[in-house]
């Protein structure tokens, strides 16, 4: 993801981007990409910025906040991209960072993790949740919007990370419930099953990045899916044709809003 | 369904193919589109015919079996496209039509029903379930082949049945119970969410027509998958990160040789 902002913000020229890097290799090959100015494991270099993006994966990031929020100067932003937040944000509060501190979740991305997945549209017509003071996060706003995400401002962490629980983590969980069905019915599979376990190619550690950094909102969102496919379960049960199909109406009319 | 299969059988030459119809404006719709050599409302034109394709919906067609199985003749090869088979390899059976009886469910199709949906090139490389005496279809087989699709025997109706669940009617419930999430939450949602949900789009009334006939099967499925996704949801609240590991693994692996 940090890969895809880089490379988005470059070749639209929105900002001067200088890369710090855990390994000196993944400094060197997103500079041989092109996909930034200058880059270096140097984490003093941050001390300059302007702007400052957390790209780590969320459990990595947990770790090296106290380290990386000091060195923020006062007046910059300091902002990320993990896909849960109430973690992340309440170790950058307890770091207390000079810095404006915004959270951010760029609804975006695909199977491939590291700068493997690293792709310059990516964010094009995407919602990029942002939290915090939207007065002091302008210059944030418009990079996010420099590289076609549309900002979406939520009210807190909680709120984003049971959003996405619901409509993110329960289908990559779903995916992975339907590969446990038995192979010999895996074999005579259609389109439907296809759809539903897309994700289910996904990286692991990508997906067990998010997966357990939002435990709470991740079992409260299966519990309300189980009880709705239960009301499913129970009108084809009864043979409740008219019930069932104004259930699957509803859905037909939302779907394709979508 | 029936369209479909008319379609792909006169676009190769490969049958004189007659559609006997409900309604008059079907059969004329059938024509124009040329997709058909003759079409009418008369049920007797099927006693001359070599095989006949039952192709309404499946509660219709548990109505018409009694009436239409014994216009069949002798030597003929009776079958079906319908999307469930317990029921109406009962119903065929219970009618003791003089012809051979293999039912058959070609796993194709989209989420259009009626002429709307038809597609000569539905069936390409897809399964088209067979039940039945194999060595009284080699007629039937081949028309099959011939549009493209994979014969696949099946032993009986109720295997069938449990496979179509566990594929088919499982990922089409999740789709719909998807559909309930808040719909202040469906609003940030990504590919993951659209791919799960895409079947939710489909003609209600052909997908209460397999739900509907499909009842014992379907809820055995879904225990099954609500027992899968309990154990992840289980390794998700231990923070068991090795188990989680080595279920997501073996889901990516075998979803990347679908």
């Amino acid at each position: 993801m940090g890969g895809s902002f880089a490379a988005a913000l470059t070749k639209r020229g929105l900002a001067r981007v200088i890369g710090v890097t855990r390994r000196r290799s993944t400094a060197d090959s997103a500079l041989e990409m092109g996909i930034l100015e200058e880059a270096g494991p140097d984490l003093d270099e941050i001390g300059a910025a302007d702007i400052v993006v957390l790209a780590t994966p969320v459990r990595t990031l947990l770790r090296q906040i106290p380290e990386v929020a000091s060195r923020v100067r006062r007046g910059a932003i300091l902002t990320d991209v993990g896909s849960t937040k109430s973690g992340i944000l309440e170790a950058l509060r307890a770091a207390k960072s000079p810095a404006t501190v915004v959270a951010g979740h760029p609804m975006a991305g695909n199977e491939r993790a590291g700068l493997d997945g690293c792709d310059d549209k990516v964010f094009e017509n995407r919602p990029w949740v942002l939290i915090g003071d939207r007065l002091k996060a302008t210059r944030l706003e418009q990079l996010v919007a420099g590289v076609g995400a549309r900002p979406f401002w939520m009210k807190s962490p909680q709120d984003h990370d049971l959003k996405v629980a619901r409509v993110s983590h329960i289908p990559y969980l779903l995916a992975y419930a339907l590969m446990g069905t038995p192979l010999d019915a895996i074999r005579v599979c259609g389109n439907s099953f296809r759809d539903a376990t897309r994700v289910a190619a996904s990286d692991p550690d990508m997906v067990m990045d998010f997966l357990l950094t939002n435990q709470g909102p991740i079992r409260r969102s299966a519990k309300e899916l189980q009880a709705r496919l239960e009301k499913l379960l129970r009108l084809i049960d009864r043979g409740d044709a008219a019930g069932l199909r104004k259930s699957l109406v509803r859905a037909r009319d939302l779907r394709g809003k979508l």
